[in-house]
């Protein structure tokens, strides 16, 4: 694992007027695999940092973790570790968590039972939100306040944020990470970590477009509410009005889009 | 499946102003599971269109194909087929392709041998790209030239687009998709089916970032240049720079950046 999470290159710039020599903040990206009792459930490219909320994290939104309690977290590095081994987080859940189902990855199949039937799955046995819903004014002021937290994407353009966000519109958690998933993930990990899941009285907050995996991610963590300052998907819009969450999209400039409830 | 790529949703727009309804183009997201010689090797959320390319694309990509030729590509539907068995495409090289090898997804494993090593052994066992760069004035020229095509974009504000570019900046192939990596491989799945790989002689356009995968889907498919709109992350740059890959990001307004070679 790189220590950190931005590093200085030296780039070119070009421009039709002639061409420079500068440095450029990069933004770091790592795999980092998750196993869960023993089997590894993901491999993702991610940020170092908060790795162990992203693991954890993972695992909730997945369902993996079938309720029962993570009592550990860990790194594969011991002392003689290479720098890899902080590339692999270890959950523990003492052996309780259910078998882990194969979702977005290899596996082997047969047409009755695919990938497809399994994303389904994933927010067919979640139970309904059933929470107010902000007042559109706080959803409304949620980007330009994460935007001020994100000190990585003032450093690299290239990073995407998460956050919670409380009824008051009070960020509780902010997280940055190359993968948007991931950024979701680590703010669901450091909410369930504070023993503040379901986060029925929180709106999740996310930087990119809201597509179907981040309403997924949301409902499983039983958030009331989802801010995305882009576009979302039509699966994102149908999956929020089953779940009773409400969407909102475009929130930008003081202004944004309400796609759920109806 | 979706029939459509786009669908409309009636929304609520709200400002500090007021509210009002109004009809909002959203894109469709639809799981895609992609089987090869009878072994699901992904599934992932794409937009509808393009799949058989998505699929070999996706296949060639992760090098499951093994340099064999693709002998069918088809869905699991058959006339009494449901809208989601068009959500499966079945790949065949007729049994020849390798056994399907774990990446980002559920796999029981040692530590020694984690998905993060997976994904570094994707590259190293690439051959070095060894083609002369694109003049940079054609690399600035690129994304104009792909926005102009950007059809779905137009519509839905939430897509992106990658695109196979010649050496006198001629678009070859422009695909657009609600996930990046779909882009790609919809594009070098088309390269593929026309005899077009190694891309040695083309540039790869992408509308995002330029993450690690990006560069490693085109040194798989021998591109000579990539050019994002975008950021890459400091893992992409290393990639780019062991590949002989000429990587070009923030290309916009007539000026671009070049992070390799160095």
């Amino acid at each position: 694992m790189r220590r950190t999470k931005s590093e200085t290159y030296l780039t070119r710039q070009w421009s039709a007027e002639g061409a420079t020599r500068g440095p450029d903040q990069l933004i770091v990206e790592e795999p980092l695999t998750i196993q869960l009792d023993g089997v590894v459930v993901s491999t993702t490219m991610r940020t170092p940092g908060h790795d162990f909320e992203l693991a954890v994290g993972f695992c909730h939104a997945e369902g993996v973790l079938g309720g029962h309690p993570v009592l550990a977290c860990r790194y594969c590095a011991d002392e003689s570790a290479l720098a890899s081994d902080y590339n692999v987080v270890l959950v523990s859940t003492g052996g309780k968590a259910p078998a882990a189902r194969p979702r977005l990855g290899v596996t082997s199949s047969s047409c009755g039972l695919c990938g497809s039937d399994a994303i389904m799955a994933l927010v067919e046995q979640l139970p309904p939100i059933d929470t107010e819903p902000f007042a559109a004014q706080t959803l409304a002021s949620i980007p330009d306040l994460v935007r001020s937290k994100q000190s990585l994407f003032e450093e690299t353009g290239a990073v995407h944020a998460a956050a919670a966000v409380t009824r008051s519109g009070e960020l509780l958690v902010v997280r940055e990470d190359i993968g948007r998933h991931n950024a979701v993930d680590k703010v669901v990990g450091r909410l369930l970590f504070d023993g503040l899941l379901p986060a029925s009285n929180l709106a999740l907050f996310v930087s990119g477009r809201a597509s179907f995996e981040m309403v997924q991610k949301a409902w499983a963590a039983g958030f009331g509410s989802v801010v995305s300052v882009s576009a979302p998907s039509a699966l994102a819009v149908d999956t929020a009005r089953s779940a009773g969450l409400c969407l909102v999209g475009f929130a930008r400039d003081g202004r944004l889009n309400i796609y759920a409830p109806q």
